[in-house]
């Protein structure tokens, strides 16, 4: 999906909405587990409720990964019922030596048909460029996560006065275009935030951490929303566990709409 | 696998040879593609084949998961057919906040059996404990990698004076003990390896970049030998792929058999 369609997603959809699929045998609801592939039940339901109030879905690799092959292929029959009006995001945060990082962009773009994959900074240029070789295919990068640990070292000073984090957007700046690269910010960052929105104007931000971590809504979108709306705001836990009995999918559409109409409204403030 | 034991088979063996599991559709012979299960044909081949010189075994998961779920089911025979000698080390690269990198672990770990997880450090201590909860398993933290990317953010100097990969390896030693800790040092960088080594004397390495990367083995091992070796010597492609004819499993025993003969020189030279 390239730039202009996500924008024109947003726009007619009133949305930025990402939702996160973290897909949790031990949370989903018990009667999904005496179905065949409960794990895929549980995204359908999801998927078709929540697909007129987001513009993305990201599935969270680690979760289907824990459940083995199964957690694969019901993620691959999930892929297949996310409509192409909607941006896909592969949360793996890969990133390793050039010829490797390239394997993952073949499984991620091609196999799987993602539009997205979120990369870690830390082994640098050649295990993130791979992911930027195709039209319409994303890199997201890691700056600054919502997580406590990002204190540890994306925080750090570094001896030319910026923080690690800033380095990380300043170079991979020179990387990619805001038609191909994207930002991982956390919500829980605000000031963060309205400071990278600064260094880097044009950028698409993917913004985890509002709802289950803390993060709001609101002062999230005045620190960061651009001319473009330039963000995708994720929530998981809070849509996909809305409740735990047989009304799960309606309990998560109304939590989708409830995020949807505030989106909105800050859309319109925006003159968006 | 505990320390003391991983120690116990490197003496035995004579051998701190991993060998890296980067299987490449592409690059294995020709005959092997017509069998049921290639990509499980060739790994058992270099496994059986290996299994005398080398004490470790590291699949890397981009070249597996590249070829979906036949790939991850692979990958899963290849495991069951390593011994319990044999130390093993799932080179995933991954890091996430806490609940997802429990999730990971928890597939490494119990579904794969692994001794050992590759981590990414950029997200920090929440993203990194959680590989470090159950006994006799292993997360190996990246430090100084061996592309040349390395340069763009691991090397970076900080306001404190230490450069990042420094700073990643004084904070990670407060984390984990050498008992269930190791750090990954490339082995293209010898004066780094060298003073690491007195950053961590007691730490396992696992060095990658011997080989095709162009590390040279005797320096590596001047630079990084501790009393009980301390560290595992990586190698892949020259191994792996040593023939692209019927006779590549001799051929890559050969050459681990070069290597481990090099390595019984280098340990006897250590008093080992």
């Amino acid at each position: 999906m390239t730039r202009a369609e996500l924008v024109s997603q947003i726009k007619q959809k009133r949305s930025f909405l990402c939702v996160g699929l973290d897909t949790d045998l031990s949370k989903i609801p018990v009667h999904l587990l005496e179905t065949e592939d409960p794990i895929f039940e549980f995204n359908k339901a999801i998927v078709e409720a929540t697909l007129p109030y987001c513009v993305a879905y990201k599935p969270n690799f680690a979760f289907f990964e824990a459940m083995g092959e199964r957690g694969m292929k019901a993620l691959r029959k999930t892929m297949e019922l996310i409509p192409s009006t909607h941006f896909t995001i592969a949360d793996a945060k890969r990133g390793d030596i050039g010829n490797t990082s390239e394997r993952y962009a073949a499984a991620y773009f091609n196999d799987f048909n993602f539009d997205s994959v979120t990369v870690a900074p830390y082994m640098g240029s050649d295990s993130v460029k791979p992911f930027m070789k195709s039209d319409g295919k994303w890199t997201i990068l890691l700056a600054l996560t919502s997580n406590p640990g990002a204190d540890d070292f994306e925080q750090l000073p570094l001896a030319n006065g910026k923080k690690l984090y800033e380095q990380v957007v300043d170079t991979a700046k020179t990387w990619g275009t805001p038609e191909q690269l994207m930002f991982v910010v956390g919500a829980t960052r605000v000031e963060a935030l309205k400071a990278l929105r600064e260094r880097a104007p044009e950028y698409f931000f993917l913004i985890p951490g509002v709802g289950a971590q803390g993060g709001d809504l609101k002062s999230v979108a005045l620190a960061a929303m651009n001319k473009d709306c330039g963000m995708l705001v994720n929530a998981s836990r809070s849509i996909l566990y809305a409740s735990s009995g047989e009304d799960f999918a309606s309990k998560a559409a109304a939590e989708a709409r409830l995020m949807q109409e505030e989106m909105s409204v800050l859309l319109t403030q925006h003159g968006l």
